[in-house]
């Protein structure tokens, strides 16, 4: 006998959790498209090289890989794999715009819902085969541009029922520009930001250790983390002078971001890329003001090496309410340099990516879907008197199907009890009998299964009679 | 540089072609919400072992296979995989009812419409990812099943526009009694069966070959080859004494139908498993009766070897206004074997699936799908008048998204010629253009780009006059 279970990190979406992923998938696309972002789809399977040395040396391990078929298939060949699974869609999205330039609009908004998948730990929230939802616009390098994905998204997450969450902004500009001040040489740049990325999950302590064991110097470190620590004061000052610890109204969020913003000036003083990073900031916030939302938060690093300007992270705000969750429901940036890897040119591109699974995970914790998902499979049953009249049953349900509704066959010549037993079990509120007598009158017996009522009608109006007219 | 184009047999799917995906997809799966069915979902990727030993010798060799990872893999070792890519979307199904019996209906009717992976070689209308659009009802004997498939089937074609197709019709019991009764031992039936299984592609002359090189007897041959011609003569006399080729009425359809059943009765006599068989049709036969599509078809026979029971397979007809294509658009039929090898218990089964790549292809050259499917990215543009009023131009934007209008804002404070050569450019009808005067009266210029026209009025106006009014 065969396992049974899905292969390890991978799941069965049963009817009911369909229903509900598609239910965020709906307002996903719904909102996207209202902004003008157009549907696109890749393979889930890539030539291998298009992925490799794209997501850093631990994402390079992550990749499944396919083996070579048939006569390509040396097993003394160094490189069994020849293909391998989508490991997310914005390498994908680089090598279509670099395809099709000709095809595409000069700016290219295209959103993605997709699976992608991981040889990763399978973990409570992490799993092996996910789905992303990524939005990008390419072709443009204005902040006009990052001030439509933060507010997109912002107007996802309100759709779903999230009020309660913060977008964290940075740049990497601005990343440069205070490990350049600390001191720290430019090949230990990206050792820093994976350590410093760490922050918000391991405290500076740990951080500090991980500088040291890469070799980073002991004067830069200081540098860096008496910075880091000027801003985390800071920020935990103006959080707590608000009343409710979250800066609720414009001018207060306003001050909060000038106010980050002006200990960065003072520590890079005139480091030109610096300052570039910090205009940019200034542009998102100017541009997105009704937005309640955003936060500059210099210790936000983001792990991925394709990033070169703004970057952002969405994280959903632990209440009094909902104890058990706080994370991260997705993030993105600007990467001006990855489409010229697949291109002749560089093209500018800003991207978000909303993680479905985490935003599933909270919505079911927290009870945010509404009570229509909960349907069962049909509004009416067709019950089956005989053998008879089989035939008769299936065009009845025929002729209710024609007026809108969803209807079940029961699928043989049970006792009308074990059928009407049957209708209750999985939660379909009326049944319709159409028996001998029925038949010679022109008529069917609907049950309603909730009241026990039943009333012999004319087809016609069963439609108004389930919907309780 | 990478290289650009997707892997072999692979596609990317611009905004246009997910367009009709999308709008072929939405109708399958209203249709068959309509019958009760309810979504599942199961992971692309699958334990090699759920997969080897259910497809055949030849579909085993089609199967791509994923590299097993970091310390596990051993190039030494026999096995180098240890998952693989979904083949088929039945055999899941087959696992998911098995390890989810308590939590399913008994009656289980469940849709899935997701992609599958073989890797063939590549041809006109033949991917390496494609997508099945499957329906299976789990867990009844009874021959309503396949009624309500056929009939949700031939519903879903009518509603994409389709009307000239046939649901070629056989049972496997019926061909096991036309293998005894022609003398072919049980252990050749298979053989048989692949070979008859081409007769439509290569004709009766190449199928005796086959036989013969399949190590069937000669004597059995010419006696199933009798039986075959005389179905094949009698089927065309039929057709070609009606007046159009097709038997448009439903008495015409029925003699057709009999009088093949009586050819089958007189050649296997009184076989006990052909006569229950004979039954089976005979019962789909009477519950469809409205359906002009189902013709008995003792030809077909399906490669596929789980099938134990009813089998069909739909083809398009080659009509005089689209003579270029013909072929089958999908089929199903009874396994009632399959699940057992995954369960403790044998539960029945019947299924049907329609390939969406050939639907595509069929619908494309026939320009079946609807002109509102050449929409463009948006109903209005939003332009930039400068840099000092992004910001007001991104508010406007909002505001009539809020109206239900899809609003693309030009990321660029470029020239306005430039911006409304872009939206004619994109195919936009409508931009809007916010300059200080308009700021200054509270209103917006609209222009329609079609007509050139343009007027100055207020944001509440803007969905009004983009739709004409």
């Amino acid at each position: 006998m065969n396992k049974t279970q899905p292969a390890r990190g991978m799941r069965d979406f049963l009817p009911a959790d369909v229903r509900k992923r598609d239910y965020v998938i709906n307002i996903i696309k719904e909102v996207y498209e209202s902004y003008g972002f157009e549907p696109l789809e890749t393979p889930a399977v890539e030539n291998i090289e298009t992925l490799t040395g794209k997501y850093g040396e631990e994402g390079n391990q992550l990749i499944f890989k396919i083996l070579k078929r048939g006569e390509k298939l040396d097993v003394n060949d160094k490189e069994l794999a020849d293909l391998a699974l989508r490991y997310d869609l914005t390498v994908p999205l680089a090598r279509v715009v670099a395809q099709h330039k000709n095809d595409l609009p000069r700016f290219f908004k295209r959103y993605q819902i997709q699976p992608v998948w991981r040889a990763d730990r399978p973990a409570r929230g992490r799993f092996r085969e996910f789905y992303q939802c990524d939005v990008d616009a390419i072709g443009s390098s204005s902040m006009i541009v990052e001030a439509e994905l933060i507010s997109a998204v912002s107007e996802i997450l309100q759709k779903l029922g999230f009020d309660d969450f913060l977008i964290h902004t940075n740049h990497r500009k601005i990343l440069t520009a205070i490990l350049d001040t600390s001191g720290i040489p430019l090949s230990k740049h990206t050792d820093a930001l994976v350590a410093l990325d760490k922050v918000e999950k391991i405290g500076i302590e740990k951080v500090n250790e991980e500088l040291i064991n890469r070799g980073i110097e002991s004067t830069s470190i200081d540098k860096l983390i008496i910075f880091m620590n000027g801003f985390f004061d800071k920020a935990t000052e103006l959080i707590n002078s608000s009343v409710d610890g979250i800066l609720t109204s414009k001018e207060k969020r306003k001050f909060y971001n000038e106010s980050i913003i002006k200990i960065i000036s003072d520590f890079i003083g005139k480091h030109r890329e610096g300052l570039e990073g910090i205009q940019s900031l200034q542009q998102i916030l100017e541009y997105s003001e009704y937005n309640k939302h955003i936060f500059v938060d210099v210790a936000l690093a983001r792990g991925l090496s394709y990033y070169t300007g703004a970057i952002m992270e969405i994280e959903a705000i632990d209440t009094d309410d909902n104890p058990s969750f706080a994370g991260s429901l997705g993030g993105g940036g600007r990467y001006d340099g990855l489409i010229g890897m697949f291109g002749k040119q560089q093209i500018p591109a800003c991207g978000f990516s909303l993680g479905l699974e985490r935003i599933l995970v909270v919505m079911t914790e927290r009870g945010m879907f509404p009570s229509e998902l909960e349907k069962s499979a049909a509004d009416v049953l067709v019950a089956v008197w005989n053998e008879v009249t089989i035939g008769e049953s299936l065009k009845l349900a025929g002729q209710l199907r024609k007026q809108g509704l969803r209807v079940l066959v029961y699928p043989e010549a049970d006792k009308l009890g074990k059928q009407f037993k049957y209708a209750a079990q999985i939660g379909v509120s009326f049944v319709c009998v159409l028996g001998e007598s029925e038949l010679a009158e022109n008529k069917v017996t609907l049950k309603n299964m909730r009241t026990g009522e039943q009333e012999t009608i004319t087809i016609e109006k069963v439609k108004n009679r389930i919907a309780g007219k």
